[in-house]
């Protein structure tokens, strides 16, 4: 049964595993440092459907499918599926797995639904609500570009500071026992907002909710950095750890050595002309999925802490002159 | 601690109360059969915001801050807050509650948001992983109308099947004992799609998904529709609500007399000129955090099934000729 520790994090006590979990990205994020941990990848970014929405439909489906074959597992035995993406009305989660059959509880996190799926799924094995769930999220980027910037077709110029929405969606399965990477706590985040509207800043939105999410952490468990062998963040690209690292170092909290982000790993930066690094739903949800927890289950890195950030904006709220709210939840994983 | 019975259903053992609950509504509400018992309501449907998004953010922020205090506590007595609404990217939720400093985790289930964020705060009260909790749902009639069908200054004729969708917002907020409604059960919906496309039929489209919970509840708990008191859907409306008997009638399933709709009871559907009746998050955010709670507190309604049903289309996935599945989550209370 979880127990709260602090005012904002909560511990597990029931030895929650992810037991298996799969990733699939499309061409750009097939070009990357990390092309040889997906599961799957395609050089057709349409994935053989007609529309945008449907390809990234078909990612998240697809991602589950590969999840559970890996794991020997069919749908009937997944007590629940916690699902989101930043479409509108989270089209790529309900139209891609409504043919699973699987009781669907729909998150928006944004570009923070990885880490919340994981934490949903967490608290619901590990209280016995749910003996076995799965955690999903996707993006694409030209899906997310047309509702969220501009038409393709368009060739908008992009600023320094934008980031690119990754194409692909990351899949895991979590249960009580058996082998796997293990959650030991998750930190709640609470909205923050520094007044930030560029929407072509995401970095910016959202480190100041990584920044306080990670010292709820740290202020609840008194764990030190020093104690983990990384602390991944989920798309905050160049702009937003440059950031991150300077609130955390204000407040007295080093954390650069031990520090990676998503975005910062998915594509070469310097020459895959994606600006300041990769975004989206999918950006965390791959990397997480494919390469973090490869690379703990054969105990390369033993604890890590997983920090997802989402901005919270819609292209509403931006033309009605609002600013930008982010927030970012917080997993933390052993090995062992 | 949660327990498993049968396939799809939740039993809480933990005692949860809903202790308190507060609902607001627009000018329209306000003028229906069920306007003495909502907490609030106005006659400016923008509620002195300058745009309809932000008087549906305020809506939500208002329901919050009323069953606060009510309940003579402040958002720092709070854990963890599930919201969620049918703005692109939840922006009434994230916008409105972004001030409060609780946790936050955005939920998406469109019109069944009030019975899954009841759901998953449940689960985390019952389970320890957190105290105390608030789930709260809104919607807008113009900033959904905009959204979804057409700018309202179009003043496009509706169709007989079309609902009219509730300003109104609904907050509730539960934790391990004290005075209030009892959670005894939960059943989690699966997505369900018969290929329903008329987006200005949402009750045909979600009384198959409502169907299911409601014969996956009974299947799993072995209870009787005798038993209840009232079992309550959220937005079927009249053409959902028949379709719904029928659908159930046909598996062996009688539940008419027992059965009413949120979308029926907060107007008078012959006078009030809304078709088949009401809809959206804050039909049923609003009912049952208003009469329905106010009614079993009183002892006047025992035991309750609430089912609220949600249509997870978007306007994009209706252009691309997609059908629209549905899905329906379900929690049984008691007044003692």
């Amino acid at each position: 049964m979880p127990k709260r520790i602090g005012k904002y994090t909560i511990q597990l006590e029931n030895d929650v595993r992810i037991i298996e979990s799969a990733a699939i990205v499309g061409k750009k994020e097939s070009e990357g440092p990390l092309s040889n941990y997906f599961d799957k990848t395609s050089s057709d970014d349409k994935f053989g459907e007609d529309s945008w929405e449907k390809a990234e439909s078909f990612l998240q489906k697809t991602a589950v499918e590969l999840s559970l074959k890996k794991a020997n597992l069919d749908s009937n035995d997944i007590d629940c599926i916690f699902a989101g993406d930043l479409l509108n009305q989270c089209i790529s989660s309900t139209f891609g797995l409504r043919a699973l059959g699987i009781p669907f509880l729909g998150q928006y996190g944004a570009c923070s639904t990885m880490a919340q799926t994981i934490a949903m799924s967490s608290v619901f094995t590990d209280s016995f609500a749910a003996d076995r769930c799965v955690a999903v999220t996707s993006s694409h980027f030209c899906s997310a570009e047309r509702q969220f910037r501009f038409p393709l077709e368009y060739g908008g110029q992009r600023t320094p500071t934008a980031q690119w929405t990754v194409t692909g969606a990351g899949s895991a399965i979590l249960q009580r026992g058996g082998d796997g990477v293990k959650v030991n706590r998750i930190t709640i985040g609470r909205i923050n907002d520094m007044g930030i509207k560029d929407a072509n800043n995401m970095g910016a939105a959202m480190a100041p909710a990584a920044a306080q999410t990670i010292l709820d952490y740290f202020g609840d468990t008194k764990e030190k950095p020093d104690s983990f062998d990384l602390i991944l963040t989920g798309d905050l690209g160049m702009v937003g750890r440059t950031l991150l690292l300077e609130l955390l170092e204000n407040e007295g909290l080093k954390i650069g050595e031990k520090h990676n982000d998503c975005g910062l790993m998915i594509f070469d930066i310097d020459n895959q002309d994606v600006h300041a690094g990769g975004s989206g739903c999918g950006c965390s949800g791959s990397v997480f999925c494919s390469y973090i927890l490869q690379k703990m289950k054969a105990h390369e890195l033993n604890r890590v802490l997983f920090i997802a950030t989402g901005a919270l904006m819609s292209p509403t709220s931006s033309q009605q002159g609002e600013s930008i709210p982010g927030v970012a939840h917080l997993i933390e994983l052993s090995s062992t």
